[in-house]
């Protein structure tokens, strides 16, 4: 135990129950359900309020404490695990919903909210939030992480849809980023800097969001390509002539295989695309026409249009539930989940590659990918504790990465840096990681804000 | 002059006549349209490439000489003024387009290149660069006041179009942010913190930028309300019912007055909203009769329906004329023009409030605005040299301001801080100006880029 009596006493005294150190709640938030490992934390804490926040905080700098925010612990580059020791501290107890400014097109929610919840809360008003991760994640650690998922082609990510934050700081002073108009020039952009910042410059105990209406009309359809670069063609032909997509995601055979064996569907074991149109009845109607044509063009085959409500939601449920059905492959495996991000031309061979290396080392690794942005990742199931499978995970990964890197992408599209992708951010940022650095030492002097993550030289 | 000869020699010597302290360029780069003044730089140099303005900055944080960067000089705060003295570095022949990466819907340029310029070479890929600030501004300025103009309600501002950038640091370090993938969760959003950093945090030397497909069909059209509520009250109604507009405009009666004095127009002189659709020929075809509609109910009449080409481009150039016009309506007068941006639903009654409070005074205040962003200036004309006027000026602006930040808006949608706007920095930041002033001092501690703006305690 490196955290100083003292401490112990007062969060204990600050926060009575919503404070602890047994260890089964420690090792539930030490925990991932990815590879990676970590010793559980000192301590957890759950607290109710920003000010409690910023008390916790204020005690945690003065006794040099790390603290590492946790909302629904679902990230998979082991982000909220803490190497250093220190607090976890839980925000679920923050869930509220603090207003929907439904003329604004706003909502303001506290960082426990989760999307699903939100969604629910909004369904009465005609507007929803569009930012899905698979996970039913907190909306804290959606901002923090910069998430996405199947509509950032059309909505954008946590990056578009999050207009203002409350934060508080290392030291436990209380921010207010943002405002709530809908753009302004009035100084530093702080709230991108804390969305992606991983809980490394502070907590977000409050966050404004960006509503949309929810469409007047949705199709939705899935349908079959005879090779992964007719799928991925077809989807660069798609974005450039102007088709606007609300969701367009790629599914390979393997993935489309687990889909079979875990969801009960019936579909061919080749690669596929989802789709999805929004928008009045005649303009989809115009989208779907236009995308048929195109599809056809790539070789496209056994379009099944899902019309009602209830065949869409399992549609995407399917989508959703990939992570568990690809896990469901290899029984008793866990994975390593890449997520590369490359410009649209680049990405046929991206895909390409990944999937002759991923054959060449004998993984199992299918690919899903929110390929409209040029984002797809490769999840290899690996044994839990088998260092050299593991080896060979690692080794595909980093070679996506740096290919990645060699056609101006990214190591990371949206599931962030955490652990796992530490060692690929000088190769990736360069001299930036310097100015990086440095602003996180403006912000955190103690490095006490999730030590150990996003700066290689402070770990 | 401060700066030291040592510096004066090192620049002159690196540059040659790139470089001079001859007052006439000192003098045309020292001015502004506005009622802003300084006294003039002590020096302007014209890097022509990113190691000149590395090695420049690394000359200059030597000898601690303020650098500030220039593009077309049309910020209205004052923005390149040189209140500190030092050196302004003029980007006007860094002016090349590097890369147009159209399957990508991308382009790489140098800063120095206007926006007309890249449309104007992007005519033939089918594709153009959204952002519309009436002038012709720099693409390198228009990053760093996160300028935006009538097309942001569709496409969005600076801040949502600018990929990647290149940056040289105050100690002549050169830095690349952001990638070429369409988004990235790998680390601190360097490129959001540049993007409107007014040059306060480094020098941008080269722009990855967001390109957008020419639409199939464009209906544009003007038409008048009875009163300016009416006006504003269509344009929330119009955003609510979801029709994607591409553009949004509203122009008081005062303002309809200067277009006809100096476009020869013949609008009726009140409120006026003017309007852009862009997509298919069917969807604009509907968007534009499901606008007629609700314009009718707010008592809008007179639509004139631009089809043409030409007509169009009339209607757009007599918008962005707005300044020059409205500034005839006084000749020899300067102006003062306002720029905040509030909630939607919070629009009518800051545009009633602002017209109210400027007849009050007694001024003569067009108000044209990016209504769809709930973004509106009042252009206050005032004579040189008239200090009383331009107190009762700065007094309805400062109450503009304050009456936005008590409605959860922003002092700045578009302009930018500059000179202007200081003094409501702590009005609108609060602690977090703290904040934005570690950053500050973390990637400039010297305080050598552009002093004296952005953060009130350094100045
Ligand atoms: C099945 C499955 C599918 C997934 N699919 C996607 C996908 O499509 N797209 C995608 O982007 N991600 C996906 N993910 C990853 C994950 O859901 C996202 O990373 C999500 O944003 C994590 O949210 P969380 O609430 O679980 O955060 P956590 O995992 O609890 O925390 C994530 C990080 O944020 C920090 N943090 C949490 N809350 C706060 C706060 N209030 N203030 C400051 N820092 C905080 C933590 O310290 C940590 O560094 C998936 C995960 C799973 C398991
Ligand atoms: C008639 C008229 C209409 C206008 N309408 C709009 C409008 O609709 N929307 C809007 O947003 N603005 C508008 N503006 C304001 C102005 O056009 C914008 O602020 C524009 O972005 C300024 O670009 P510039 O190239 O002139 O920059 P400058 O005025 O030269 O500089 C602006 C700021 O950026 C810094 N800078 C310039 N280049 C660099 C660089 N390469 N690296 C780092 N810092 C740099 C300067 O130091 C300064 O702080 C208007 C101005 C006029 C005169």
């Amino acid at each position: 135990m490196t955290i100083a009596n003292a401490a112990l006493d007062a969060l204990s005294a600050l926060l009575g129950p919503r404070f602890t150190t047994g260890m089964a709640e420690r090792e539930l938030h030490g925990g991932s359900e990815t590879f990676h490992r970590a010793p559980p934390p000192e301590a957890v804490a759950w607290p109710a309020s920003t000010a409690e926040v910023s008390a916790v905080l204020a005690i945690c700098h003065q006794h040099r404490v790390p603290v590492i925010g946790w909302g629904t612990g679902t990230s998979l580059e082991g982000h909220a695990l803490a190497p250093q020791g220190g607090l976890v501290l839980d925000m679920m107890k923050m869930d509220r919903i603090l207003s929907i400014d439904a003329e604004d097109l706003q909502t303001t929610v506290q960082p426990g909210v989760t999307r699903e919840a939100l969604n629910l809360e909004l369904r009465a008003t005609g507007l929803f939030f569009p930012v899905d991760p698979g996970a039913n994640a907190s909306l804290g650690g959606m901002a923090s992480t910069r998430a996405s998922g199947t509509t950032a082609v059309r909505y954008g990510t946590m990056r578009d849809n999050v207009i203002a934050l409350e934060v508080v700081l290392a030291d436990g002073t209380i921010i207010r980023t943002g405002t709530k108009a809908a753009k302004s020039s009035a100084g530093y952009d702080l709230t991108a800097l804390f969305v992606g910042a991983e809980g490394t410059l502070g907590i977000i105990t409050e966050l404004t969001l960006r509503l949309h209406g929810q469409p007047e009309e949705v199709a939705a359809a899935v349908c079959g390509f005879p090779t992964l670069e007719q799928a991925v063609e077809c989807v660069t032909a798609t974005i450039q002539s102007g088709i606007p997509m609300a969701r367009i995601e790629f599914v390979d055979a393997d993935a489309a295989r687990a889909f079979n064996a875990y969801a009960g569907t019936h579909l061919h074991e080749g690669p596929h695309l989802m789709v999805e149109f929004n928008g009045s009845p005649t303009s989809v109607q115009e989208d779907v026409a236009r995308f048929g044509d195109l599809a056809q063009e790539f070789g496209g085959t056994g379009f099944e249009w899902a019309t009602t409500a209830e065949d869409r939601a399992a549609l995407w449920k399917m989508r959703h539930g990939a992570y568990r059905a690809c896990l469901a492959l290899r029984p008793g495996a866990t994975s390593l989940t890449t997520d590369v991000c490359v410009p649209m031309s680049q990405l046929p061979a991206a895909v390409a590659a990944a999937a002759a290396d991923i054959k060449e080392v004998g993984l199992i690794g299918p690919m899903v990918g929110h390929v409209g942005d040029g984002n797809f990742h490769a999840q290899m199931l690996i044994m839990p504790g088998d260092a050299e499978e593991l080896a060979r995970a690692k080794g595909v990964a980093t070679r996506m990465a740096q290919r990645a890197l060699a056609v101006g992408g990214t190591i990371t599209g949206e599931h962030g840096v955490g652990l796992g992708k530490m060692g690929l951010m000088p190769a990736q940022h360069g001299a930036a990681l310097g100015a990086m650095a440095a602003l996180k030492k403006a912000l955190d002097p103690l490095n006490i804000m999730n030590p150990g993550k996003m700066i290689p030289v402070l770990a």
